[in-house]
C-alpha cells in the first residue's frame, strides 16, 4: 500500500519541540510534509491574513524534509500548503501540533493549532489537533507516540465520519500512566480576563491580557473531565456552528416584519 | 424603565462607516459605549493578544459618546470593554458590525465581526453580529435601521436562547424591497483559495490571498438561500464545537488502548 501524505502545521511555530516530535511520529507511517508558522501564533484562531502578502520558504528546520514556515497564520499554512506547495495534490490526512498547552473545552475557538486542522477538514482533510496540557519547553512529546499514532492511524483507515476533525487532548502524565481515550463534548468553560495595567518606558499606559479559566460544567462526559481523570479526551468538532435548538425557539422573530 | 446600555464593536476599525450607522441606530434605543479596533481587523477571527501589549484609547469618532479604539483584535475589544471600560459592569446587550461585505456560512469562522459578538455572548451578553452585503464605502446603512432595532429589541425583550448569538446578513438590495427575515442554519460553503503570486520591490517572491467562494448547499433553510431570495438572514450561532453524531459513531475510538 502507499503511503499516505500527511500534512503536519502547528501553531507554536516551525521550531517549536512540539510538532518536532509530531513530525517525527508521523514519519514512521508516512510521508511527511510540514507547512508551519515561521513564528509562534498562539490565540491567533481562524485569522487569515487578508490585507497585506505572505512569505513562504524551504524551512531547514526539518532536515531533509519537505519544510515550509510561512509568515501568516496557522489557516493561511494549511491553505499555502494546499494551493502552492502541493499544487493542488490532497494531503491524505493532516495533523496541528503537538500544541504546548491545553486546547480542550472553549480554547478550541481561540487556538491557532485547531483553526489550522478545521481548515484543513474544511477542504475535506481528515484533520486532528493534538495538544500536551504541558506549556514546558522541554516536555517530553514522544512518550505519547503509541496514542498519537494510534489515533491517526484509526483516522485513516476508518476516516473521521461527518466534520473530519478531532481536537485531541492530552494529560501531563507519564503515558504510562494514560488510562485511556475518552470520546468527549467540549466542556462548558471560559477565561475570565484580567488585564495587566501598565506604563511603557515612553510613558504611555498599555494593557496585557491575563486570565483565568473557569470551568462551568460538571458532567462526565466533557474533555475537562477526561483530562482531570488522566484520559487522552477525543471532541469530535465542525464548523457549523448553527445552534439548532435556538433556531426553532426563535421562530417568533421571522414575524418581526 | 431604564435605558439599556448597548456594547457597540465591529471588525472594520473604528471609523467604518458601518459602525458609525450602528452606533446612530443604537442610541434611539439606548445608552450606548463603544470599544473597537483603531485599525481594520477583517479576517481575525476569534484570535486574541497573548504575546504583546494592547493600547486602549478614547476615540474622537463618535462625539459626545464614549467612545474607545483598540489596538487589538475585534475579541480583545470585548474582553477590554468588559473588564477595563466597563470595570466589569455587564452591558445589557452587544452589538458587532455592520460589517462591510458578508459573513453569512462559513463566513463566520474566519470573521471578526461576528467572533466579538461570540465573545460577548460568552460572557452571557445576548449578542448579534449584523453585516450587508456591501463592501462599498458609500453603502446607506440607514436604510435598515427598522429591521436592525427590531431584532435587537427583540433581543432585549425576550432574550436570544441559550447561546445568546446571531449571526445577521442583510443583502444588497433596498431597505424597501426586503421581503422578511428568515430564521435560517449556516448553509455549506468554503472557499477555493487561489493565491496571487509575485515579486516585492527587493525581488523577493510573495502570496496574496485571493478566492472563490463555493456554495455547496442548495437547501432552502440555509442563510445563502435567504440572502438571495431577498429576506434578512439570521443564523443563531454558538461556541459549542462539539459534532454530536460524531461523537456516537467514533465510539470505538475508546478501544484503541
Amino acid at each position: 500500500m502507499k503511503r499516505p501524505l500527511i500534512l503536519v502545521t502547528n501553531d507554536d511555530g516551525v521550531t517549536a519541540p512540539g510538532i518536532q516530535s509530531l513530525v517525527k511520529m508521523c514519519q514512521t507511517i508516512g510521508e511527511v510534509i510540514i507547512v508551519a508558522p515561521d513564528s509562534p501564533q498562539s490565540g491567533m484562531g481562524h485569522a487569515i491574513s487578508i490585507s497585506g502578502p505572505i512569505r513562504l520558504r524551504r524551512s531547514a528546520a526539518f532536515s531533509d524534509l519537505e519544510a515550509y514556515e510561512c509568515s501568516g497564520t496557522p489557516v493561511d499554512c494549511v491553505k499555502l500548503a494546499k494551493s502552492v506547495v502541493l499544487k493542488g495534490r490532497t494531503p491524505d490526512f493532516c495533523v496541528s501540533g503537538i500544541n504546548h498547552g491545553s486546547n480542550a473545552s472553549i480554547n478550541i475557538i481561540y487556538s491557532g493549532t485547531m483553526s489550522a486542522a478545521m481548515e484543513a477538514s474544511l477542504e475535506g482533510i481528515p484533520s486532528i489537533g493534538f495538544s500536551l496540557l504541558d506549556f514546558s519547553y522541554s516536555a517530553n512529546f514522544m512518550q505519547y507516540q503509541t496514542h498519537v499514532l494510534n489515533l491517526v492511524n484509526y483516522g485513516l483507515e476508518h476516516g473521521l465520519k461527518e466534520g473530519n476533525l478531532l481536537n485531541v487532548n492530552i494529560p501531563n502524565i507519564p503515558a504510562e500512566e494514560i488510562k485511556g481515550i475518552k470520546i468527549c463534548r467540549q466542556a462548558e468553560a471560559r477565561w475570565e480576563e484580567d488585564y495587566v495595567e501598565a506604563e511603557d518606558p515612553r510613558g504611555q499606559k498599555y494593557y496585557w491580557l491575563t486570565g483565568r479559566f473557569l470551568d462551568q460544567d460538571h458532567d462526565q462526559d466533557t474533555d475537562l473531565w477526561a483530562l482531570e481523570n488522566g484520559y487522552i479526551s477525543v471532541v469530535p468538532s465542525m464548523h457549523d456552528l448553527t445552534n439548532y435548538p435556538a433556531k426553532e425557539a426563535l421562530i417568533d422573530m421571522e414575524k418581526l416584519m
